[in-house]
């Protein structure tokens, strides 16, 4: 009975160490969704301001350059500290990562947001650690509801956040120890996050979408399975190109340009070159709603039948560019844009229902590049409701075997190698 | 390139193990369920079958005792040869649970299918690997993948099998091995059983059938979400008090009756004057779906708000003495009556919708049985659709903590102890 009660004492401990800092996490989430709204929608009344991208650079690279430490390592950084708890995640890391992510959005950086709200959910989770001075093995704990909480929150997918803090970590394992309370602090923040009015995407798949109740929770078609078997493949293999090409423009800039602030100022031009090139604002930003309704975006990909034939590849290059290049923000909703893309032209040539395959190319790079196949499978669920649930679950797990043991987590450790 | 060329070998080898076997599960699971159907429905017709159950279970017993060997070992025999691959499971098995299963059904016995589907599964998959003389390795997957093609094919939810398969041979970890293989062999299973037309129960959610498609994949009210942790802790309670009840009653019968045939005999007259004391067939057989559109069912407790206090209890006592007895058949589905009948009287006790409550209850109680959180999550939203994910996520695992490390299978070891 004594350890029954030591039991519940521990668990609400952990409640009020869980829920506050979730709430908070929430909260920043809330008001990081709303500033990117208000700067991307600021860059689309203002297109001109692609061409202060260099400058934008500048600042963000003299802001982590003077004032960022290790908060330059982002993600990887966090996982390190889950690995080996050390020195932790410094509180820095969050206000930077938040205005970081703002200025590459607000003059047209291809990049995303989870990253961003990983580091800001890691950083709280940390500081709070540091003032209480926990052991190492509750700092685990919270650092991966900091993980939890800040993907929950920014995608308004608490289950897939849970998941994705304990698949994360390590490839081919996961261990249960946290999932119980990374599983609270996502439902916290996601919650938190909606009540500011924080505004998430509503994907809506066009394919199916008014089939009969009876079937309505499990659909398949032979020929549509073995397509989506050949189309993951490829998501996994375009998850990979996604890893490489970002860490070897990354290690190019590093390399050549010794000052660090330099490489985003330098990338910033890079970026406008590829912008005149192709000649649409489409491929700069977030990439998730337009205010062009002839632009591709996420929503386009996911809604129309239209085609688009290399959108995944320019997609890619722009945002391998940009992160290579030292510009802040996520790599993940690039990713969701590049598998859409690249789902929507595999299912030109193999025939498929476009907004179907993008949906799945969504999901399954995303698994491909993070090696998160379980997170990545309850995330389409999350979003595109359990209908297409085979279909995602299969291309999510082929994906993650293609991609191979490499990501775009670098501190990533593998646990039982895929093969 | 040789590599990648011998990773193609070996994968096309695996298939060509996995599907075929995977068909020949899903093809004895349809006609399993059919006949399932088919006795249910004669006993619907002639309720004097009941008065046959002591027989019913001499022969059950009779056949087991003469030719079962080990069959008689179940799942937990299927779980050690995975953990320590030695003898086998004998051929036999699949004959004889099939045999078992619908004879107690036939009769009355208050028992599931799952156990079947497993044992049939299990059977086949070692059957296969004594004739291929495999190694221990693959002895394993193969194992993995026969208890993913019969839960997937019973059911109707190849994700969720496929995941169970996973997780219920170790408490707290899951290995991703053997992730690919089991997610096909439940998809191939699930798939072949459709075909050959065998019928799911289609149930659903009466609570918020209804609501907008913007939030038709995420709602949550705080009131609803507090309730629903207090009934999963009782969820997880009423797991173990199942899976304790049963082995119980298991043991008192081995050591009261030397004579191992002669214990579902005697078990078949407590039934009869249990049936007699609650005066109401509700509580015999699968409990799915009845002829008496006023009976308590599974469907029932998920469709009418109607309030059953004690239909938990006595479901729960039907079925550990039948099971304990000796009859055949799986726990499964009498643990998705009993979460869903109390779920339903929680809900009047919580003032929550009962048929919201008895689809949780229907999912988190196999949760705590099982130690199988995950697994249950998807075959919630695999069942129920995206809608309630969270309060199902949430109560799976505050199920699979509250009912601490036993569970209705032996067998089932603990990687990492839940606290």
């Amino acid at each position: 009975m004594t350890s029954r009660i030591q039991q519940l004492r521990s668990a609400l401990i952990w409640l009020a160490l869980i829920i506050p800092s979730a709430m908070l996490i929430g909260s920043i989430c809330a008001g990081f969704l709303m500033s990117l709204h208000y700067v991307t929608d600021a860059r689309f009344a203002s297109p001109w301001f692609i061409y202060l991208l260099p400058l934008g650079g500048l600042l963000v690279g003299l802001l982590y350059h003077h004032f960022g430490g290790k908060s330059d390592e982002g993600n990887n950084l966090i996982m390190d500290q889950i690995h080996a708890p050390g020195g932790g995640v410094p509180t820095r890391m969050a206000p930077l990562v938040f205005l970081g992510t703002i200025i590459t959005h607000l003059f047209g950086g291809s990049a995303g947001r989870e990253g961003t709200a990983v580091q800001i959910g890691g950083s709280i989770a940390s500081t709070l650690c540091r003032r209480l001075r926990l052991d190492p093995d509750s700092v685990k704990v919270l650092l991966m509801c900091g993980i939890a909480a800040g993907f929950g929150a920014v995608f308004g997918t608490p289950i897939a956040g849970a998941i994705f803090a304990l698949e994360v970590l390590m490839i081919g394992r996961i261990r249960y120890e946290s999932l119980l309370p990374c599983l609270i602090a996502a439902i916290t923040a996601d919650w938190t996050c909606r009540l500011w009015g924080a505004h998430h995407t509503h994907y809506a798949i066009s394919y199916l979408t008014s089939i009969d109740p009876p079937s309505a929770f499990f659909h398949l078609e032979l020929g549509i399975f073995l397509k989506v078997i050949l189309a993951a493949i490829l998501f996994g293999l375009a998850g990979t190109l996604f890893a490489k090409l970002t860490h070897g423009i990354g290690h190019v800039f590093k390399s050549t340009i010794k000052y660090p602030p330099l490489r985003p100022f330098i990338g910033g031009f890079i970026v406008i070159g590829l912008f005149h090139l192709v000649g649409t604002p489409d491929y700069l930003g977030l990439g998730v709603w337009s205010n062009n309704p002839d632009a591709v975006t996420i929503s386009s990909l996911l809604s129309s039948p239209e085609i688009h034939h290399w959108s995944w590849f320019w997609k890619l290059l722009f945002t391998a560019i940009t992160l290579g290049a030292g510009f802040k923000g996520g790599e993940v909703t690039p990713l969701f844009f590049i598998g859409a893309a690249l789902g929507n032209v595999l299912a030109w040539v193999l025939n498929a229902p476009p907004s179907l395959f993008a949906a799945i190319g969504f999901v399954a790079i995303f698994a491909g590049a993070t090696n998160t196949p379980i997170a990545c499978t309850i995330m389409g669920i999350e979003l595109f409701g359990a209908t297409h649930g085979i279909y995602l679950a299969i291309a999510c797990l082929i994906a993650y075997y293609a991609s191979g043991h490499s990501g775009i987590y670098m501190s990533q450790r593998i646990a039982i190698p895929k093969f």
